[in-house]
C-alpha cells in the first residue's frame, strides 16, 4: 500500500516509515523539521544523536534496499500539500505532523496561537487534499487519550449511546481536554468526523496513550536509523524525563501528589497497532476511534519500576514530587476502553519492565549529551501564565 | 458597566451598541469591516443601506449623546487586541467579531481555513487579553444553535447529567455541527469551557438560534442608525433570503424538502438576551451556556408566514423548493430546551408577524438595491465542493 507518513522526522514517524517499509508498504514521508526546532526552543536535544534527514534518506535506503520518497514541506502550505499528494497518491496518511506537547502550548498567547493553527489547519489541508486528489485514501489521524481528559466515568472509544429523557442516539463522546495542545487534538477529532460525514472520507482517529522506548521489532543496527528520544519539559514524557534523570543522577519529578493515571504502550506495540490500522481500513465514509494503549499506570508507580530496573544497572535515582505546573486532575478514575485494536489482532507485548531496561541502557550510552542540558527537563511552564520553576515539595 | 463589541459594524454589534448605550453603559467598539468586504465577495450588498463607520459614529453621538469608542482593527492582531484592552478595560465583553457564514465556510480549502482561524484564534487572544489585563472581565461569546446539529435526541442548555455504566457527571452535551462555520464555534466552546475552568474566566456562550428583523425597541429615526440586511446566499439567512425573494417577485426557495426546523428569534429580543446575559454575570470561573431562540418553526412553515403577511402588503410570492446545496438533515427532531434566559426575566415578544411585516416594509423601501443584486440570493455553493447552481424541484 502506499502510505504518506507526516511528520516523518518525528518520534514515531521514523520508526514507523522503518517499520511499514519492511512489511512491504511503499512509503513516503513529509517533514519540516518542526520537531528539532521546537526542541531547541526548549534549551534541550535528543538524548539519543539523531542524523539530518539527508543522511537517514541514505541509512533507509543501505538498510531496507527501498527510498524513502521524502518531502519537505509546511503541511499548513496548500500548494505545497496539494502537490505532494498528486505526485505521491496515498492511500493511507498517518497523520503525525502535530505540535505535540501541552506544556508547549501553554507557554504565552503565541504558542497557543501556534499550536492549534499548525495542528488544526493543516489537518484541514490534509482533508481537503484528500477530498480532491484521494477520496479513497484512508486518513490514519493521531489523537491523544488527553483529549477525554479525567472525567468520573469510563471511557468508551470515542463513540457510545447516549440515553437522554427516554431517546438513545450514538453520539461522540463528550471531552474535557486540559490544554491548547490536547484541544488542538479535539478541534481535529470533530474536523476529521466531519469530512466523513459529509464528503465520505475514511479515518481512524487514534486516541494513543503515552508512548515510550527507544526500539522496535525490526529496526536495523545502523545508529542513522534510531529515533529521536526527548527529556525536556515540553517534548519529554513523564517516563522519558524519569529515565534521564535516573540516569544522570537526578531524582525523577512526579508533579504534585504524582497520582495522575495514564494509559502507556511501548514504541513497538505503537507500530504494531498503526500498522494494524493501516492493514485494516474502514469503509468508505466510516469515522472510528481506537484507544490505543496497553496498560494504565500512575506517574509514581512509574518512576518506582524505573528505579528498580534501573537499580539493575547501577542506577539508583530517588523520587522527589515538585509542585505541578499543570492545572489537573491528581486524584482520578482513569478507565478507558481499549479493545478494538485487540479485536483487530493487538497482542500487546506486556513486557515494561524489558522495555525500560533497554531504554535506561540505549540512554546511558548517551548520559553526557542528557547532563549537558539538564535544566531543560525541570519544569517552569505553569498553566496559569506565570513561568517560574516547580519546587521540590 | 464598561462593555466591548466585537464586531460592532455587524448586524448585531451596531444596534447593540446604541441599545446598550441607551441603557446606560459605557460601550467600546472594534470591527475591520470583514462583514462589508464577505458580502461583497459574494457579488452582494446590504438590502439597507448603511453608512461608513465614520458617519455611523457621528450619528451616534447626535442620537445619544455619547460617543461610541472605536478601535478598527483585527481580532487575531495581539498587539491590537492588547492594546484596545489596556485601553478601554471592557467588564463586558460581547464577542460577535466572527465570520458567521456555514455557505462561505464550505466554498474551498481557503475558505474554511479562513473561517476558522480566524474564528478560533481571535477567541484565543481574547482569552489570553482577558487572563491578562481585565480578569474579571465577563465573556459573552456568540455561539450557534448550529453546534448542537440535529441528533435524535432533545438538547439541553450545554450540559447534562451524563450516565454511563452506572456512574454519573456532569458533561458537555456533544455536538455535531454540519459545516466548518459550525464547527468553529464548536471549537470556541471547547476552548472557552478551558479558559474558565483553568484560568477562572467567566464566560456566558450563548447558542443563539436565527435571529430576524430590521428594527429593535429604542432604535432611533436617522437611517444612518440602521443595521445591515443581507440577503446573499452567503450571509442571508433563509428568513432573509425569503423576505427579499417576496419584495422583487421572486419565489421564495426552501432547500430540499424544507423541513428542516431551526429556532428563531426577532433581533429586539436578541437585543434584550444579550443585555440580559450581560447585566446578569456569571460566577468568577463560571462558564455557562444560554440556547437563545423564542420558537421553533420549519422553513416552508416560515415561507407561508412570510406568504400570508406578504399579500397583506401586496406581495404574492410562490414557494418552490429547490435542490438542497448542503448537506443536512431534512427531516429530524427539534426540540432544545431554551429555559435560562427565560428565568433571568427575558420576555419573549412573540409577534414574529408584525416583525415580518415590518422587515417586508423596511425591505420594500429598498427594493431597486435588492433586485440589482438577485443573482446573489440562489445558492450554488455546493458541502460537496462544487459550485453549480440549485435548480427547482
Amino acid at each position: 500500500m502506499r502510505v504518506l507518513i507526516t511528520g516523518v522526522d518525528g518520534y514515531l514517524g521514523w520508526p514507523l516509515a522503518q517499520h511499514l517499509t519492511r512489511a512491504g508498504h511503499e512509503v513516503a514521508g513529509i517533514d519540516d523539521y518542526s520537531r528539532r526546532r521546537w526542541v531547541g526552543e526548549m534549551g534541550s536535544q535528543s538524548a539519543i544523536p539523531i542524523v539530518p534527514m539527508a543522511d537517514r534518506l541514505i541509512a533507509f535506503r543501505e538498510e531496507t534496499g527501498k527510498s524513502l520518497r521524502f518531502f519537505k514541506g509546511d503541511l499548513c502550505d496548500r500548494s505545497f500539500v496539494v502537490n505532494a499528494y498528486k505526485s505521491f497518491k496515498p492511500e493511507a496518511i498517518v497523520y503525525l505532523g502535530e505540535m505535540p506537547s501541552a506544556p508547549y502550548s501553554m507557554i504565552d498567547a503565541e504558542h497557543a496561537v501556534y499550536t492549534q493553527t499548525n495542528n488544526v489547519m493543516g489537518t484541514l489541508e490534509t482533508l481537503y487534499a484528500i477530498r480532491d486528489i484521494v477520496p479513497d485514501c484512508h486518513l490514519v489521524k493521531l489523537g491523544t487519550m488527553g483529549e477525554y481528559g479525567t472525567p468520573d466515568l469510563d471511557i468508551p472509544e470515542g463513540f457510545f449511546d447516549l440515553e437522554f429523557r427516554g431517546r438513545t442516539a450514538r453520539m461522540m463522546f463528550p471531552r474535557k481536554a486540559g490544554s491548547w495542545y490536547h484541544q488542538s487534538k479535539v478541534h481535529d477529532t470533530n474536523n476529521v468526523e466531519m469530512a466523513c460525514r459529509i464528503w465520505g472520507t475514511r479515518s481512524t482517529d487514534i486516541m494513543q496513550g503515552v508512548v515510550y522506548g527507544t526500539r522496535w521489532d525490526d529496526m536495523g543496527s545502523d545508529t542513522r536509523l534510531r529515533t529521536r528520544f526527548d527529556f525536556d519539559q515540553c517534548f519529554g514524557t513523564a517516563i522519558n524525563r524519569f529515565c534521564c534523570q535516573a540516569v544522570i543522577g537526578l531524582p525523577m519529578t512526579p508533579f504534585g501528589k504524582g497520582t495522575q493515571k495514564r494509559g502507556f504502550l511501548p514504541l513497538r506495540d505503537s507500530m504494531a497497532c498503526l500498522t494494524l490500522a493501516i492493514e485494516n481500513p474502514p469503509e468508505q465514509g466510516e469515522y472510528r476511534t481506537f484507544n490505543q494503549f496497553e496498560e494504565v499506570y500512575n506517574v509514581t508507580d512509574l518512576a518506582e519500576k524505573i528505579q528498580k530496573v534501573g537499580k539493575t544497572l547501577g542506577l539508583n535515582p530517588e523520587i522527589r514530587c515538585i509542585d505541578n505546573p499543570r492545572f489537573e486532575d491528581e486524584v482520578h478514575r482513569y478507565n478507558p476502553d481499549h479493545q478494538a485494536l485487540l479485536d483487530l489482532g493487538y497482542k500487546p507485548t506486556r513486557d515494561m519492565d524489558g522495555e525500560l531496561k533497554a531504554m535506561l541502557q540505549d540512554l546511558i550510552e548517551h548520559k553526557e549529551r542528557i547532563a549537558s542540558r539538564e535544566d531543560a527537563v525541570f519544569p517552569d511552564i505553569r498553566w496559569d501564565g506565570s513561568r517560574s520553576r516547580s519546587e521540590y515539595l
